[in-house]
């Protein structure tokens, strides 16, 4: 909710604005922007807790792939300093602080700017939360954007660290599909959660359907919703990049990107089951809240059914006409309630053999 | 309502005359015809306030850009002036003048011809106005047809005085992206106001569905399908645009007409989102109302369950029967007022096993 | 109704007969075909009002366009006649012939031939009526051919008569293009009456839902879906016809032919506008339907949820014990009388506060 | 039901055999394969009513064009016998003998296999039958295999008997046209008989809805589905058939083929149509149920709220309190008699005001 | 459901993992990899049951083909070292060991990798179970990759030993072919038994719908969206296949493909086929419950409507007024008992005539 809002409102600050002119568009999260940086080869590893724009000059270091992480956005001149650096157009450095992107791929003259976003559950069950990464891939550097830390990427830097697996031996290229791959990752744990936080309304809902079900079933739908905006377009980002003939994805790294691409396809795949689910999951709400009423109806049906005749009956001797034979009789009262009796008894038979009860 | 049978009583007059007669179609504004002119070079900035049909001969200035903006339709032969002027084909002006258009771009010798939709907020919340906007593109001048001054333009013109950003320092086609920015933001608001106003009905609907929502929904959802055509056919306007291959669009402004592309994009995500909403709050109302018949139906249920017995049993001892031993009994009747008490707290209690009260 | 049957049936004619093979399938309207000629030139302008098939060997005028109109089409061998006389293709002799085509356009050597829907709006609101109209289209004539003679067309005659505008100057191609437009025109009025005859619908659902209305609104998407498929295929109809390069389409004509393909898109919007109102009004209907349902019921369960208990207590003072001591105080009667209106009153404020009445 | 069944089961007889390993698999209808013969030329025609096996040698007679008809697919190696004869490849054997084929078209190298779905109405109305229709083009034979004799061909046997219309004088291109235009004529005919059977079930169900109704408007959507699955395919058949490059299919055939397929499209234009208003008459059924329910919930209200509060009153004049003044007036018992009857019509018009009766 | 969220929670395994790290995704089944191989020429056909790692460097053996198949997957690094001895990625070895795969194709530099789904209908009536099989075709061999022996292979292997039908004649292309041949033949099965148990359980649910119904028709629903995620992508992998430039597929090979890429669709039409039906079986389900809400309405609004009126009738006789003539007549009890009997009648013939009962 609070998020659309934002989203929503945010924009009024750009209208009138020339295109290009960078305004951040995002909630503010810290106080300083924070760089940090990394730079290796095969051999060599160097890593940089927080650097001052200052220090920037220094990359990309020649002969070295150069990892810039950029944590927190508000500051829109900062950002335009390292845009500058590193020869970013001013659509791209707008883009980077406007938040509300959908992801996207665009191709400029050396550098390929991706937009993705970044997909983690929330504490309360069902909820998930988005922010966004950007990555700029360069020919000897990759630099990434983001709102605040998010973590996703620090197995990353952990490989890095390590030198483990071929991700040392290979290009930007190879970094930025490991960054993706991490962001994507994610993508499955927070379906995951998803998944069983569904399986287990699916229970509940299926064994005593509740009033504020239907709200939630569409609460989940339309967080579906706002996961299925975030990875449809990647579809089309990753296969782009596949494709991609500016130089600067090199052959060996593409069969990863296609590896990439399938993995969300699942992702696209497992949403629409999940969509699927839930429109199910409603039927059944439907249909319990429709069988708890006709349990109600049925009860008053057997009740009035079994009494309405009886009290009649009743009725029928209280009249206080001078010639009733019946009452003068010595057992009529036992006989008449023994009629009763025998009339209850006898419909609640045949509603046993309807079935009704 | 009286925008629909508008446009389609306007289309009456037209039927049977010769096409690419020129017949304004919409609703009169203005007393006359206003035209402004702004022409503007990297240096210079001329504005003339309203000019008249007589000096629009002077235009377009040689060695600069030239913008007309022309508020008021009903004077056709004044359009019809002001076309054969700068060489718009005959079907051109009938278009300006039909203000039915949908969205779409018609490329001509050496002109292009877009048409717009302004969407502005109306007073009444969740209501929207759409104004047509017709652009004509120029090797060295802009033209802008609008039925009245819509105020979305100002932006632009305000850019222009100040010389701020690059604006200034471009061509035609930089100009005409600009003025497609501004509409283009207009939609953001647009969607933003909607969005809080949805918000604020689906508190409503889930808290409390009364009668009329339902026609409220429906009314949103119809308003959703006026902003949907006129935001899809700007997709495809927009992807031709960029890769009109006439000339008049250079290479430089291709990336922030991109830009604008993915902004339609996101526009039109938007208002898929808040038509899942929409078809989500109409769930909710049919579950609310069926919620609120269920609660009434178990009142009666209750009542009627409690009450039924106890009166049964009333009218077998108001029966006259001259042999009824109880009615001699000397604590009878406090007997059977405690027995009907007990039976209705038994009752009482199974209905509350049941979850019914 | 009648319509369906009927196209039907008259298939069941064709079966086992060679393709080719003329046969009219539609019904008889007049008792002779009627063929009206009309050749013009920039200058002359000659119109004969009924000819005879002995007369048709004098056209097509060599230097002029000619146009010959056929009404009726009951009279095969005289529609066969023509057809050999312009060299047409003896499957599109019978596809003139058979009523019940779609809206197509097919290339032969050096003609083409194009089915088109007339659609015009019939007496009883919100019914709509379609006849066929073929365009046959050579270097140098146009043939029409419809089952009875529609008046759309009477319009295209008077600008002929009249000189106005620039039919006179143009082609055949052009004159084709008129024939359309003046068609297509007649699909604007007829969706202006059937939207006004929705709208006056809609304010009747919504204010007084009735059982007749489901029937009405799905006779009403029903003829909605006849307009849909009659101009629906006319969008791919006029594109290829815009990108004919058989030669008889001059280049001046597209421009005018892509303004036809804009109107049809408008009228397909149109008609899925209709649709989704349509829809709309069926979900108010059941909403209106399940409100009064609600209605009743609220009243059945608070005239019976007030006077259930009092007629308990009635009957309870009815019983026959004989020591009731309440039966004999003086004021018991009067005492028993203010409770049980407190215990009403108490009731109705009750259901006050739960907002049922 | 039946024939879903055994489609299906039949499948498991295939299971574990090779590719290529003719099986019949569908239903046996007749006790020996019967093989027809017919060979024509513009001037000459021959008729052989059931040849052998061993008669097949013969065929194809150079200079003249043969169609070979076989009914009864049971005897897998008499068909076997015929394919290698006239140069099948094993899998269009298999093919032809598995009956659930989807219709299809696959090119050889100098064969062209079709498959087709015959569409005959059955008795019980609503029903349709499906019979598999197998064709194969060569150079101067067509090949028919048919289940059993279904009489749609016969038609075509007559014409080329009476060598009515061009027939004759066409190579087996157009003779495999004209088979494929008698099968799908009789889609016409089916839909026609299915149209009209929709027609008086829509009557009755607008009229009077019945439990049963909802049973058998799903089967009929199930039977619309059945003649969608079978003719959908034909569309692309049809459309490559015209585009085929193999030699086999002559240019002046191709006109009549798009004929053809212009029908098709009919077809499913009229398929469509019929499922709209199946779903149409699916809503109509739902909405009367309810009205009817909702009639039955006013006849209850009507009574028991004019009754309950005048067994009410009864029940105050029939307590034993010893002081109730109104017993002992003389006119008492009429005056309430009267006051019960203005209540009960008081609340008839109040009823009658809200429009409940 | 289990398997749902295993293949969920299974993927967090592998988060921050280098890609190409290979991991068994999946259950372990086995004790130990099992690997069989089957070499075979036109004449020669070797079958070795269990072999060693280290037998396996003497495959593949020249001039044959050699088939070698691998049940269990848990060992991961066996598989890497059969994966390294036949030239397989890292990124194929790790999709073999991910069995969440969708089906797909991959090409590599002389291989094709292979992606199936091999579903197998459970015990337990309209439940399936998926496993994953993986197949690489190289220039001499093909490796098959399974989770367990699963028994659909074993068709396959009989034809080698046998030397039945072409197969041993013919590359192994063509023993891919069969080996996907076999299992799509599974899903002809698995719906086979699948539309079965639906067709009972659409008996059920129209004579007799009962509460657990609607979630067993979305659990079937569920099942048929497993099936249609498993076979959908065969369509477009098959295509693929049959167009497959890399030498590694037989012209003679591709006829069969296309066969297959036949069945697909036959497979994906009756999966389509089966969601339609349960959807109209959804359908009837709800109008079955809401049959027997009416039938019982239709008991107490007949009950209440006899009895009320009569009720009332024997309370105005049990009123206690000093003078009501009635009372003291001496037929009048009879008298008033024959009205309350013709009443009641009355009211009976009245709703026979109304169709209630």
């Amino acid at each position: 909710m609070k998020r659309r809002s934002r989203s929503r409102s945010s924009r009024r600050l750009k209208v009138g604005r020339a295109p290009g002119t960078p305004i951040f568009i995002g909630e503010q999260h810290l106080d300083q922007v924070q760089i940090t940086a990394i730079s290796y080869g095969e051999q060599a590893f160097d890593e940089h807790g927080i650097i001052t724009l200052a220090e920037l000059v220094r990359y990309p270091l020649p002969g070295r792939v150069t990892w810039l992480n950029v944590n927190g956005l508000h500051d829109a001149p900062a950002i335009e300093a390292i845009g500058s650096q590193f020869g970013l157009h001013p659509l791209t450095i707008e883009d980077i602080l406007n938040t509300n992107q959908r992801p996207k791929i665009e191709e400029y003259d050396r550098l390929l700017y991706l937009v993705l976003k970044v997909v983690t559950p929330n504490q309360s069950p069902g909820e998930i939360e988005t922010e966004q990464l950007s990555l700029v891939l360069g020919e000897d550097f990759v630099l990434s954007f983001q709102e605040r830390e998010s973590g996703v990427l620090e197995t990353v830097r952990t490989r890095l660290r390590n030198g483990r697996g071929k991700i040392r031996q290979r290009g930007p290229d190879y970094l930025a599909y490991a960054l993706m791959d991490a962001v994507i990752d994610q993508y499955f744990i927070t379906l995951e959660q998803f998944g069983e936080f569904i399986e287990e309304l699916e229970d509940t809902v299926t064994a005593a359907p509740e009033r504020g079900h239907i709200a939630e079933i569409h609460r989940l739908k339309r967080n579906m919703l706002t996961l299925r905006r975030a990875s449809w377009p990647l579809r089309e980002e990753l296969a782009r990049l596949e494709k991609d003939d500016s130089g600067l994805v090199a052959n060996g790294t593409r069969i990863y990107l296609r590896d990439l691409y399938d993995h969300t396809i699942q992702i696209i795949d497992s949403i629409e089951t999940n969509r699927d689910i839930l429109s199910g999951m409603h039927d059944i709400y439907l249909s319990g809240i429709s069988n708890r009423m006709t349990e109600i109806m049925k009860v008053l049906t057997v009740i009035a059914t079994i009494f309405i005749p009886l009290t009649f009956i009743a009725g029928v001797y209280g009249m206080n006409f001078e010639h009733m034979p019946e009452l003068t009789w010595r057992w009529g009262y036992f006989a008449i309630l023994g009629f009763m009796g025998t009339l209850a008894a006898g419909m609640l038979a045949w509603f046993r053999v309807q079935r009704w009860i």
